[in-house]
């Protein structure tokens, strides 16, 4: 089998939020990013999306039997991907900084950088392996921008981001690329995000300086 | 509900192919097109695909439990397309006129105008309405040509095809949009294939004209 024939499938980022009734996550929500939204029926609409069982957010859909997705934009700020995409919402508010809004249901959804959001109620959820996938029926659905969505190559190719460990695309670096330490610059090695200075540039920063997509610190940026 | 905030949903576009059992269509294999296809987990490597029970593709699968699913490219005739999405396997032999191998189990896929092909045995199916979604553990992935994958937004701006009856994604045409009668040119009414002349230069083609797309009769275009 050749894994890369498996990135040829094509598919959008969304962040998906639920209420979170144990109120582990310190605003009350919790949410994680996908790429692994598809409308499912047309009459009535439904979606399915996909969660890794390690995700808060799998857990809070589960109790409470509905979610929002919003729909990423080519334009939404690096940071909001890293917030929702790398840090887990029961370690990190990922509302308090960030630009959402409520659902009619009050389930938040992102509000700047995206395309639309829908809101769901779940009707069915399979377990698969270290995902759930779950069903949703489309209770609410509404346009935010006319940006252009932004779809999973996209992310790969021009934002240079990587699948975080609980992803269905999640690929291990293979050593000898991580071994390498080229001389290109530098990347994250938490979420990917490559630096676009030189080596020297990057060398420079302050030994404060964060990841502008996920917030890691200087000393996990790996040399490429 | 906005219906137009689901079109933002990312997906491509792929051809399923099955064996029929029952033999009811002519070559022994059914296929169909759908955009329903997502990397559903990584370890072990799954998809989800989401298929019409009108379909018999759909009813191959159940019987046979194995599928493959060849991932369309932007450089596929589109007249694969037509054949695959546009007509029932039971009425049309798919295969004879069009590129096709067989995977390690036998089943079609389709050769050229693709990135490449997956064949998945189906471990779990879920009902939900009326499509059914599949769950297929990968067991063999190739990659056939270095084509760009065609993403369903490619295919409705640049090919122009619309979704057939039985997608996900259908959506009824407006009586208005059909109603007008317009005097940019000829649609074929069946796949929505847009003729690229005049009203006047379409009018003209031979009685026997089908669309390249689907082989729809030159009667069943209509003015847009």
């Amino acid at each position: 089998m050749d894994i890369t024939t498996l990135f040829k499938l094509s598919s959008g980022l969304y962040i998906i939020c639920a209420k979170d009734e144990d109120k582990k996550a310190q605003s009350g929500f919790a949410g994680c990013v996908v790429n692994t939204v598809l409308q499912a029926t047309a009459k009535p609409v439904t979606i399915s999306v996909c969660i890794n069982k390690d995700n808060y957010t799998n857990a809070c859909i589960k109790k409470t039997k509905a979610f929002t997705a919003s729909i990423i934009s080519e334009k939404i700020k690096e940071s909001i991907i890293g917030d929702f995409g790398f840090h887990s919402s029961k370690d990190k508010d990922k509302f308090s900084g960030n630009p959402y809004a409520k659902s009619p249901s009050g389930i938040p959804y992102i509000k700047e950088g995206v395309t639309g959001y829908i809101q769901c109620k779940v009707i069915e959820f399979i377990d698969n392996y270290t995902h759930t996938i779950f069903i949703g029926e489309v209770e609410e659905a509404q346009n935010i921008s006319g940006e252009p969505p932004m779809t999973y190559e996209y992310y790969h190719k021009v934002i240079k981001g990587k699948a975080p460990k609980n992803a269905s695309t999640y690929v291990e670096d293979s050593p000898s690329q991580s071994a390498a330490g080229g001389t290109k610059g530098y990347k994250c090695g938490m979420c990917g995000y490559e630096h676009p200075g030189t080596k020297e540039e990057f060398e420079k920063l302050p030994a404060d300086y964060t990841c502008p997509m996920c917030g890691a610190s200087k000393n996990l940026f790996e040399p490429i």
